[in-house]
This record gives C-alpha cells, structure tokens and sequence, in this order.
C-alpha cells in the first residue's frame, strides 16, 4: 500500500503544480516554468529532484526562505561575461533565466559565462544542461552546496556534493548530458538501499568509528557521504566551491545559510557551429560501437551519460510519469 | 646505488635540456620555453610529468612522431573562442602558446575558450594552470589521451584518463591547482607501489579475472585502473573525450594514434577583475583555518590543491631539484 506507484500524466503534473505554485504567490510565467522543469525531471526518471522536492520548495516559500517574487538581476556584464543575483528566489527559476541569457551571449561570442549567488537549490542539476543541448550549446554548470560531505583528510563534512553537468549536443538529439555530485552516492541513494535493506555494492562513507563502510544506515547516521575517487573528488568538490564563490561575487559553502538560498552557482554556454565541431553524432554512433565491441565478462557493455533518458522520457509520456501514490496524494492536498 | 638521488640546479637542469632539445632541432625559443617548464615541474616535485618523460621526447622527436620544427596554428576565432590545430608538434610548446593566447583573449571578453587539435603530450596537466593563475586567470584545461582506462563495464580499456585542470588565482600568490586525472592511481604511481613491494590503500583496477584489486602489480598486467570513483569516473573521462574532439575539431580517444601525436584538448581562461572576484585570498585563508579545525581521528587535516607546491618549490630551487642519478646520468649522454 505506502509502495503503490501512481502513473500520471505529464500535462497533469504540470498544470497541477503551477496552480500550487500561483496559490504561493508565484507569478504566474514563473509558476509554469518551475512545473515544467519539475514535471520534465520526473518525467526523466528523476524523481528525487524533481517532484519528491516539491513539498520542500512549498514549505521553504512558506518559511520564507524562497521569495517567490524575486526576479533575479544582471549585476555586471562584459562581452561573454555575466554576474546575477538570484535575490533568494526560486532556484530553478533563477538558473533557467541564466541559462537562456547565457546561451544567447554565447552566440555572439563563441562562449559565455554567468556567476548566480544568492540563489536556492535548482533541484535536478542536468536541467541546465538538457535545455542547454537543445539550443545547440555545450554546457558546463555546477553548484555548490551546504556542507554535507567531508573533505579528505577531515573528521566532519566541511564540503559541498556540489554537482557538475558537462553536456554535449548531437544534431540527432542523442545527447551527452553527465550530471554528477561529488559524493559517491548521493543521500537519496543511500536512503534507497538503506530502506530496501541492501548494503551498497562499494563503500560509501565513514561510520562514526571513522571507518568507510557499505552499509547507508552507519552513513546517514554520521552523515559523512564519501567523495568520488576518496582525494580527488574532495579536491575537486573544493575548487569548483571556490570558483563558485568567486565567479558569482557569492558565498562558498562554509559561509552558506543552512537554509540554503544563498549559494553560488557557475554556467558555461558553448555554441557548436565552428567548423567541424558539428561531427558529434556521428562520433557518439561510433563510440556506441566501441562500447558494444567491450562488453565486460558479465556481458553488460558501457553506456554514455544521458544516454537511458529518451527512452525514459518516451516511456513516461506514453503511459503516464510513475510517482509513489502518497507522495502525490500528498500534493493533491495543497 | 640504483635509487640514488642527486640534486641538480634549477638553472643547471633547465640549460643542459635547452642544449640538447636545440641538438635536435628544436628552435631556439621553442627549446627555451620547454626546457623551462620540464624543470618547473620537475621543481615542483612531479618528476614522473618532467625529467622523467625527457627520453621519450628525445626517442618520439628522433622517431619523427613529434616535429620539433612545427609551429601551432590558428585556424579559426571568433570573438572569445579559438580552434588550433597542433601540427604535431611537441605538446608541451602547443600548449603553452594556447594557453598565452586564449588568457589574452580573455582579458577582452570576460572569458576564453580554445580547442586545440593534432597534439602531443602537454607533460604536466597543472603546467597550464600555474601559467594562468600566474597571469590572474581562473582556468579549466584537458585532455584526451590514448585508451588507458575501461569504460564502468567495459571488459577492455578504451577511454583516456583525460586529466583535468581547474585552478583558481590567489593575489597572495597561494593558488588552488587541481590536476587530476580521471583514473584513481596513475600508471607512474602503481609502478611506485609495485617497485616498493607495497599494495594500494584503495582498489586501484582489475585483475585479470575482471575482479578489482589492491595488487598494482595485477593492474599493471591488465592494463585495466579504475576510474575514479567507479561508473563516475567513467562518465567524466567520456564526456571530457567527446567534447575536446568537438570543441578540436579534433580526434577522439577511440581515433588517437598510439603514438598520441594527434591528440584533442580545451583550454578554458576566465580572468578575475569583477567586482569581489578578488576575495580569493580571503576566502581561502578562511577555508584552510575551516579545515584546521576538522581534523579526522588520526590527527591529519585537508589541504586545499596546490597547497603544497609552493613550499616544496621553495626548498628545491635552494637545495637543487632531486632526481634519480641514473635518470640524470642517461640525460648527460644525449
């Protein structure tokens, strides 16, 4: 029963989240725009990013921690370059308008790059990057976080997960999108196995004697997630924080409000229309070949980052976006 | 005897490479700049990215897989972007004139992007970003290289480990500089671990029953390391690949000859002069007495990238930079 999944369809999800969000005092373009994107992150599989956010986005509004009428504002610009304040709106918001105007500039100069501080959680990190790839630009974006991960070497987390995308278009729409934390496993994966009452198939994070281990349940308990490839995605999470910080004139993660609304975000727009720069379809059919020529001796053979979503997203619009039934009986009540 | 270190001059180290790189026939400048930056690195303390890798110069310009007479090209810009096309030269001179190039561009737009194309090895990743950050530029360059790396789920390597640079400029001169390559443990450091008798701290790669080991010795035999941080590692490596051979016009990993005079890299460069861009030095201070108060249980602390470069340059360029006196008397025949 509290397991059930649900199956609902995409332009209800929409429309039932932008009437939620106009109730809370969104403006009404802004409304439809955060449905959309939660409504296509679910739609992408993305459950955790996208509509299990939900209640938390409404509450935060509520708390005032979000201001749903905070336009975000171009502080400085120069040629490719641009500096926004997110002025504590709505995260998702606020980097979708960075990224149109970002990917625009970039038409005119090769590239272009934005700094947003003062901004709040933007949900699921790949957005950028899929609306990006549909405007023929490549992407990098990422953001920074409250601390959640520990640094190497350190006996609390000290560090953001910050999440990067680096995304690549194909003129077939086949396109390369890795969304990436630092962490090994992100929180919501370990909740997952702790719940099924399955260890993670390689260690996670510390238990409280310090120890890495595979079982979630010690790493929740301590809440020190371990980062991606041990020193080298503490080391990493660490400068993109500081890049943040610097390129948005914003707060790096120790100086970041536990409520969140005050991070630092960077956005990277590419567009590809040099000459040759046009070949990647044709480069990714071959190295679907290369993959398939390697299977491992399961016989399970690589795949390219975002290469599962439009099967995904094909799925879910044909039969419905599965969500669990009390999350969106949930929903229903607002 | 055969692991004795000697320590040579900075200015000794960087004349007697000069010397020889002119012998074979590398114009005068060109021969300076290289000279110059192997022995930074080698300064630096990453021997296994300098002096170590000199022969395999010498043996790839002798064997014509590197012409020491070719100059680096560009063939397209606009506005804040570049493409370049290597022209086989020897890496390390192509990508120094790409770096100098795309940190002035920047200057102009706010931002600059460079591809550079028919490449050979840049030696030591972190020598582009030390160039930029000295010239006040944030920075972001890669690589691809030849397949080195399995794909998560690949029975075979057929990715690159595609090192990545990020490094942010401090006006007190404590940069951060991340140089990371996208396999957990270089092939220099199993060798190290196999040659001292001693077993990796963490899984390092496969063995030859596809299982994962802390045996460098069986990684070493396979050839098959471990991307960092499992099918994480994997994805960055990939998209890193796709996009330098797009932004390059250029080869990717699965193309690149085994010679690797041809291949791909992006250079990014993003100069620090915006209003508050310039809390760096602040923010690190505060993040180094952040880090100093989170000691893990054995009483070691994080450190941020780079940090400790400068201390260790310090002591090598008074005492002379140690390198293996076998290594230095082959350098002396040529």
């Amino acid at each position: 029963m509290s397991n059930e999944t649900v199956r609902i369809q995409f332009s209800e999800m929409q429309d039932k989240l932008e009437t939620i969000l106009c109730k809370y005092r969104f403006p009404a373009g802004k409304a439809q725009i955060c449905a959309r994107i939660i409504t296509e992150s679910t739609c992408d599989g993305v459950l955790s990013h996208g509509l299990a956010r939900f209640p938390r986005l409404i509450n935060q509004t509520e708390n005032g921690e979000i201001d749903p009428q905070a336009e975000p504002e171009l502080v400085n610009s120069q040629a490719a370059s641009e500096q926004w304040d997110g002025r504590h709106g709505i995260g998702i918001y606020n980097a979708v308008k960075v990224t149109d105007s970002i990917t625009a500039r970039a038409r005119e100069n090769g590239i272009a790059i934005a700094g947003l501080r003062n901004t709040s959680h933007w949900l699921r990190a790949g957005t950028y990057g899929w609306r990006a790839v549909e405007q023929g630009c490549a992407f990098i974006c990422w953001t920074n976080t409250i601390p959640i991960m520990p640094a190497w070497n350190s006996g609390k987390s000290i560090l953001g997960n910050n999440p990067l995308v680096i995304a690549v278009p194909s003129q077939d729409g086949n396109h390369i999108v890795l969304d990436m934390a630092m962490a090994q496993y992100s929180y919501g994966k370990l909740d997952l196995y702790r719940r099924s009452g399955s260890k993670l198939p390689y260690p996670g994070g510390y238990n409280k004697h310090g120890k890495l281990t595979i079982d979630p349940s010690e790493i929740l308990e301590t809440g020190m997630p371990l980062p991606v490839g041990y020193w080298k995605g503490s080391a990493m999470a660490f400068v993109l924080d500081m890049l943040a910080a610097v390129l948005s004139d914003g707060k790096a993660t120790m100086d970041v409000d536990s409520v969140e609304n005050d991070i630092s975000q960077v956005f990277i727009a590419i567009p590809l229309t040099k000459p040759g720069q046009m070949h990647i379809a044709e480069l990714l059919k071959k190295a679907v070949t290369d993959f398939a020529s390697a299977p491992d001796k399961n016989g399970n053979f690589p795949r390219y980052p975002g290469q599962n979503i439009p099967e995904i997203r094909k799925e879910n619009i044909e039969k419905g976006i599965p969500v669990p039934a009390r999350l969106w009986n949930n929903i229903a009540k607002y």
